[in-house]
Parts: C-alpha cells; structure tokens; sequence
C-alpha cells in the first residue's frame, strides 16, 4: 500500500485536531503522521496528514477530511512533486574519542550540533524521511539517549 | 501568562492523538502547538505540546494527561533547559534582481534553499520560535506565497 500525503488548510479553531483525530480514530484510519502549524494567513493553520491505503482509502479519506466545517482546502502532495521535510533531535552517546567521528557524520548529512556534553552530543537534522532514517541508522552504534521528530511536513514543487 | 512545553511520551496506539486532542477540547485548554513523532524506541511515540496558562493550569493538564493510559512519562522542558526548535518551508516571490538579497538573508540565518522557479524560492530554515518569527517578518516583503510549519519540537538540554 501506497503513503499519501495530504496537505490540508483549516480554519484556526479550537477542536479542529480533535475533529481530524476522532475521524481516523472512528473510520479505523491509521495515521502515519501529522503535524500542524501556522501558515501564510494567520486565520488558517495546515495540517500535514500522512497515511497508507489505496486509492479507494484516499478517495474516502478526502471526502471525510472535506465534510469537517473547518476543512478550507485538501492537496494531495504526490512525491516528485513536492518537498517532503521532517526535523530530528537526537541525543547520542559521544566521548571524546568518538566525537570527530560523529561529526564527520554529520557534517555530510548537513546537521548542525546543538548541545554538547562530556560524554553526549545533540544534533540538529532535516531531511526527507529516507535520509532521516539512514542518519538514525548510523547513530545507532554510539547509542541513541533520546530521538523526538517533528512528524512530516511538506510543499508543492515549483513545476 | 506563560507558555509551557510538556513532552508527553505515549504508547503506538490508535487513538492516543484522539484522546489527547479530545482532553483539550473537552477542557476548553487551548493548544498552542502539538507535534508527534518517533522516538528511540519503536514502541512509543512522543508528544511535544505547547499550551498556555499558569501554574494551576499547568497542574491540571499534567494530572489529566497523567490519567490516560497510553501516557508513559510526561516532562516539563522549561526554557533555558531546554533545546526549542521549528521547522519552516516558506516559498516567496524572487526575480532575478531580489534573489541575491534572499539568499544573505538566507545564509545569516543559516537556511537552505530546496527549490527555486524564474519567480519564486522555497527556503527550508530550522530554528527557536523567536528565530523563526524573525525570518519570516524579513520575508514578508519578498510576498510569502506559502508557508508551513511542523511546531515545536524540544528536548533537554545537558545540565
């Protein structure tokens, strides 16, 4: 099954992520991932709605999402077409000997260092979902203390 | 009044967004910001809300987040220690003669630029709340022809 990625305006009111949440929630929907955040116009926020299913799933899920009042506008953001972004925080275990390594690391996945202690170090990433995981996957040998991510968010390309 | 960050680790279950958007909703709380991600464990995800209020407010919320089930730990990540960060995609208007202004704008604020046409640039910047809002203030005379953000994402600092 296919991920679709759903980009959709609502107007800025009280009880519209608990609306979108209780419609997955009832439907038996998965949601992959979500996030909400401000936009051009300070009446709306958007969400990003990340889910697996067929096309008969998409065409249901639209139909649901356009029925909520808050609903303003619903884009399928197709990949190819659009930027896909996610931010990673991640605390990973780094003493001094280990510290140049790390670095390099990150240095080629163009992540920026945020904290620093004497035996961790946190980092900064941004990326699309695939290079996210890949820089997981590489930490993973220094030991990951604590990992929090923003969920995805996305926008059309220019084309 | 105050703003509060609570990052509230939650079990992978169906639901979980429902029953904490409904919580809020139910309350009357307001939700500045709420972002979902993956964590260091497959297991669980974690919640970083942003809510407004005082002391009191704060008590509550933690007590009623505290009563359902799929919520692990709450932690209060209070500024000073803690990391703050956003994610923004933001597409403005730039012709040949503005984009070089855009781009030192750009780099002061350590940004990246994902994707440009003859007549606009989508930028990706990374940043606190207060980084953020200033960026885009900057932009704003470009024309913001698209904007969206993740919310907050936080964790503590080493103390």
């Amino acid at each position: 099954m296919e991920k679709h990625v759903l980009s959709v305006l609502v107007e800025n009111q009280s009880g519209v992520l608990r609306r979108v949440a209780g419609l997955f929630s009832r439907r038996g929907y998965n949601i992959d991932s979500l996030t909400v955040g401000k936009t051009e116009n300070p009446k709306f926020s958007r969400m990003i709605i990340v889910a697996e299913g067929d096309e008969d799933f998409l065409d249901q899920l639209k139909k649901q999402l356009g029925k909520l009042v808050e609903v303003v506008k619903i884009n399928e953001l197709r990949p190819g077409q659009s930027v896909y972004r996610e931010l990673v925080l991640i605390k990973v275990g780094a003493t001094d000997a280990e510290r140049a390594s790390v670095m390099e690391l990150l240095k080629i996945f163009r992540g920026k260092v945020i904290d620093v202690s004497p035996e961790t170090m946190t980092l900064e990433l941004t990326g699309d979902p695939e290079k996210i995981v890949a820089f997981v996957a590489l930490m993973e040998r220094y030991g990951i203390q604590e990992m929090v991510t923003t969920g995805l968010t996305a926008l059309a390309r220019w084309s």
